[in-house]
């Protein structure tokens, strides 16, 4: 940030009067501003005994395979935002959304939920992002191919739990440096 | 948002080409400014049978009572941001997070994680933002003197869930126009 968004004149980096920690100040009409963490909202859609998955048309981790997620939206719900998020993505509907996965990306301020729901039904197709959208049972899965660690770590939950049929929500801090897991929907 | 963050002209709100909703795009270089839900992160502190409440020194809600709560700062997790809030506006260590409840406030955009915590001592004061910090038995909850619908909600399904001993993830959408319960913490 150099400019102002609301006047247009440079920002200084300091911390304010009250604060402590630096934030970037207007030099004229001293405006603070403030960068907080995103969410980014997705599915783990379920047909039976299949999961869904998106080939990444985008960068980055372009070509590989994921979960429907995305940047969540002002004005919507977390819940809304992961539908959404897989309407746009799968061109999917999916119903009896539960928070499964809620996790912190430290190194990139990123916090990502995950939410366990059910696919309605099998008219799917890739969407602007995605090049493909598959089924895949737990034997097919291309775990050598998957874009993020958080959505490995998803099915791996996922598949594990299943043998129980309880599917607790987990709870994960990532914050090991940035690297190939790095959530940029 | 009047002008570009990144090169100070005016800003025109369009949408972007591959987008589907208006964005700040700079006239100029072009920058399209995302505006995205803030994370607010806090904690039910629990010291046996009694919970630490906060009562607020600022606006909104200024000498209403509230949980220990704020925005989630970038580099941090949220149990990170949750544990921080506590500490800054009640002086107070707390232990054993579990997520308790997820808040969507759709009309602010804002989504509210409440953790359960243990209380870790009773060595705790007013930080900046608070006047007094006391511990209430259910008895003595000040209902009348809550600062937020989200504040209301979490201490009655604490109060309702001890009575089994069981605390799962509470998972709600408040999406009525904002009024008393906004959060601003």
């Amino acid at each position: 940030m150099n400019y102002c968004s609301q006047c247009g004149s440079p920002v200084k980096f300091e911390i304010p009067e009250d604060d402590n920690r630096p934030r970037h100040i207007c030099t004229q009409c001293h405006h603070v501003h403030y960068s907080n963490p995103k969410l980014v909202a997705g599915c783990l859609p379920v047909f039976e005994d299949k999961i869904l998955l998106c080939k990444r048309a985008i960068e980055p981790r372009n070509g590989y395979w994921t979960l429907p997620a995305g940047y969540m939206e002002n004005g919507e719900s977390t819940r809304h935002a992961a539908q959404r998020e897989t309407l746009e993505e799968a061109n999917a509907r999916v119903s009896d959304l539960q928070l499964y996965t809620l996790t912190s990306l430290t190194p990139v301020s990123h916090v990502q939920l995950i939410y366990l729901a059910q696919l309605e039904d099998l008219n799917f197709s890739a969407g602007d992002e995605t090049t493909d959208v598959r089924l895949f049972t737990e034997q097919d899965i291309p775990w050598d191919k998957l874009a993020f660690q958080t959505i490995r770590n998803a099915l791996h939950f996922y598949f594990e739990d299943r043998k129980s049929g309880i599917f607790p929500t987990r709870h994960i801090d990532l914050d090991m440096p940035p690297g190939r897991y790095v959530e940029q929907p």
